[in-house]
């Protein structure tokens, strides 16, 4: 079987990993590609990587025949996923990537994103879309909200840890370097090469970043009790990539133990030995994540890093991941490629 | 079938990208790995992006068991291929990604590399790996030279157009800006990051750069006349891609339809729209080549711009296109993954 | 004495290299910041890397007391300037880096700039701003064009050779690799740091880089005769620099002594010894050119390269050394620092 | 007066950046340059970027007349200078940028640097070179030790807050991203440009970097107990520039105050208002410091965020800072540039 792909919002890079990815599924195949302002364009136009695909040109959404589809992703900005997914046939299998419905608790959407939720209804039914730790649940889905970049590499490295009481619940502390591609292909000063090239600096610093929404919320469901960590996120003149170092109070040898011990088998996560380190160099262009784990030269600290393609495993990768167990393929189909270095 | 590949000269750039192109081909295994100093360890210790693939430790080429082995690729420095491969057994289909054997005169091969050929014999089976121009060769070749990737980026913009005389033979520049990674992964200082980014220059101008002596022995077939380009790289602040100008006297558009033609049908050609120029990042991490034409502001001027790969289409990608046919699989198999962009 | 200086458009990249200069420069001092959008702004929130100066609140132009200005720094768009220099103070000392005034025919401002010039009678008055090559107009000047940044980098190559006769007229070829901050802070998808790095492509190919109306003017008048050469920019994953290549038919050996004994005793310009190449990371951030010859193997065939920072050389160091002149300060006043590397 | 410079191990970063400081510092001339291996050479062959300044050739250290020098910069490796500097003449003036004699405990040496210290006795005249905080030692100093460029990124952020018993004692953790040119010109394969570019990772993590020496000695000094911090530096695509993250648990606004106030008219520290943060790219090429105060959402929470440039204010430009005290000049002369952006 192959199944028909829609992939909404198609000329942002997360539509474009997505297009990247299913050339090579054995299992799937873009039928229609929605591009509200791009509409009528080839997709040649819009991504010049991608002239030698035979995809279908840009429409409007109101211009696909979702009955000939089988899976939805909707790579729409925040808030417009809001507007267009409750209008989508009943049934239809989607993929979100937008932060619109990660969020269950509808105060907690309001109080990040700054407006009401347009769609609360919606949001009850989305699994929220980390793979490794909702199996089941998004086997079984009809709809998935994808995590936020950011939050998906934290979570790998820390839900384990909170589950089995392995680190004290206070003053953890997130410190994330991540690569541009994250903040899409918006015309923005500081996206700028001139600007970013030799310029890195922190942004969203003192608790202002909206993947804390998600932390709070996956984290103190793992430790069943409120969590709230810290997370500053820096931007580098790299393009693909996010290197997360977690400071958290724990012994680092058992937290090793926990870390691998959780993944063991997990096709796309990696558990560094014992004091290795991860790079962004290691998973660039694949699904993979690596984790690591330090001790401190204070006992009972440690440090555990993660490293992860924003683009593939924080976004599009862990979309396929997800509506390959949505569409009964295995869960791995057309995400080994290897990482591409240099 | 799935073929057993041997890959010698593993701990190199070309080496990782054999194994990474290999990881996804449906039909090729690597079997054994040799890196003479690095000999014992293993790949993911050379190559931490290859940790999560089942890889065998290396070797030296010695350890190799050849007679399980179905395609050897050589991915030697210049001069041990020469030493190397003639003691390989009678009958491994071989393809060699090192300069040894891609010029035929041992007369060029000494000018150029400033030493007397050491294989003089086995020089003269070995079959020049530039695909699209030797397919049938190719296909029925043991033994096959892969290009230069500088090389391959200027013969697929001026072959065509020697051949058929669609251009003066005299005058023709080739100004190329190329990625870092074609100097391999050598501990030179100018290949450290503080000295390339922000720093661009030319090197081997004047005529000195040793893709010249395939240059003349190609394109002169080509043109059944002496032909002698000028040809000059410039080191640019990026890891992989090589950006050609070809500076030519000829009419614009008949140089545009010639190589429409002569690539129609070609699945890793790809001849952009008159006008069209092409880009690095359009061919990242893949097998394709962009070819564009603009004609100059003089009629009677025009200029050829390519891009590809260096690491894929300009060497490895272009070894396993080379080695499919040699096995008698179809020449695409492996090799159609998209670009990686951003 | 210092003089009081006026900078209309201080919130581009050559404003801000500007105030860079000038807050080194033992006798100029900041009067003035203009920047229409932005008036009303402190300059350290719009470089806040000249956070720590003591500076002028920018206003609009009309709020500046010109009677209190000694120099008037022109850094606007293009078109902008042809509005609002006409409207200057009678007596202003101007020196301009917008593209308005460098054209002397009007016909050939409106064939690369698409429409007609606003203010040809003060185009009169302009004296072009290549300073080794218009040095005493320069100095009775009120009004002086800047150059175009790959206009100068060309000029300096050329011109000496073409006054002198020693290159053929006919068929020579500029390739330029460019830094990114020559396109200025504009917010243009192609500048972004994701679409640039690892991604280099050519931009107005085929005759339609608008600095070569300064290549005809210029080279032209050197040769007194037409000359009418090839250019083609590329555009560089890297943030300050342009290396040019200059391929002509002449003798290396006497391109080279030229070149050296027209910028002998010239402090900005410096001539490599013959056969070494020039490379932006020895002139980054400092006032300098590098030029380099190297020979062909096809005699009577030579290249010449060049090499000088955009924002200095290019463009604001030329500037203030104009300045200098106009003002009888030293030309070499305040622009002596040594360039940033690495 | 002009006081005449030598340079000892003038041939790595640190050295070049001393000689373009100096080359535009009105009181000091480059009067010698010392590099063991590279004796004989042009500097202009070691350092192209330096090559239209008039600097003497390299030589050996002893053939220094250095009765004719008033300040001597040691820019030598590690344990070198231990062995260099007690060999110099008594009495002249030295500044070491090593690490060699910055910790003034010798077990504290042994234990970071893995072998005793050779020079114990000369250790104990060296005066910590963080201007600020030591200016009056230094003033009267004959031998100067320069800090590490991370530590002086850290000390600039803590050290009055541990001073005034503004935040606790326990669990401040130092999360640093650092630009490559902070290694040094060593040939390695991780300081590779294929490697680095898009390739992010941490080094020396958990607990490993020897720049835990100096917070240590200095932190605690400060504090007036023993106080010792995490501190994890991440390697960053880019070549210049230190940002520091340094979370606390505080009152954020009064540690803004009193950073504000400490700094208060420090020329080369630079507060940011309450809530802002720094960027490298406002300290590029400069002597500067930029700090900056976020509150997190925790109350009691604080990050402490710092930027400098880790060849100027973090090596080579403190270095002058502080020689410019020894020899009475003012402290600022020849380091006021701007920063370089972009």
């Amino acid at each position: 079987m192959t199944a028909k792909i829609a992939i909404l919002g198609a000329s942002g890079y997360t539509g474009a990993e997505l297009v990247r990815i299913i050339a090579s599924h054995p299992h799937m195949e873009v039928a229609a590609l929605a591009a509200d302002r791009k509409a009528g364009m080839e997709m040649r136009d819009v991504f010049p990587h991608l002239a030698t695909l035979d995809l279908p040109r840009l429409v409007k959404i109101d211009q696909i025949d979702f009955s000939a589809i089988d899976m939805c992703f909707c790579a729409l900005p925040h808030v417009t996923s809001q507007q267009v997914i409750p209008s989508l046939p009943e049934g239809l299998k989607v993929v979100d990537l937008s932060a619109d419905f990660r969020l269950r608790d509808p105060g907690a959407y309001e109080k990040w994103y700054g407006q009401p939720h347009q769609a609360v209804e919606l949001q009850k039914e989305a699994v929220y879309g980390l793979t490794e730790f909702y199996r089941d649940e998004i086997r079984n889905a009809r709809f998935v909200a994808g995590t936020g970049c950011n939050a998906a590499t934290g979570l790998f490295s820390l839900v384990p840890l909170f589950s089995k009481g392995l680190i004290a619940p206070e003053g953890v502390i997130l410190d994330m370097k991540v690569g541009v591609s994250g903040a899409g292909r918006a015309l923005k000063e500081n996206l700028l090469h001139a600007e970013l090239s030799e310029g890195w600096m922190p942004y969203a610093a003192g608790g202002k970043h909206r993947h804390l929404g998600e932390f709070d919320q996956e984290f103190s469901k793992a430790a069943g009790r409120e969590i709230r960590v810290q997370f500053t996120p820096t931007l580098i003149p790299a393009n693909r990539g996010i290197l997360s170092a977690a400071y958290v109070q724990g012994d680092a040898a058992a937290i090793h133990a926990a870390l691998s011990d959780t993944y063991q088998g997990e096709p796309f996560v990696h558990v560094l030995s014992f004091g290795q380190v991860p790079s962004t160099r290691s998973v660039r262009g694949s699904n993979m994540v690596q984790l690591g784990v330090a001790a401190e030269r204070d006992q009972g600290r440690a440090t555990v890093f993660a490293a992860l393609d924003n683009l593939t495993k924080g976004s599009s990768g862990q979309a396929v991941q997800n509506a390959n167990l949505m569409l009964g393929f295995d869960e791995t189909e057309g995400l080994m490629m290897a990482p591409l270095f240099p």
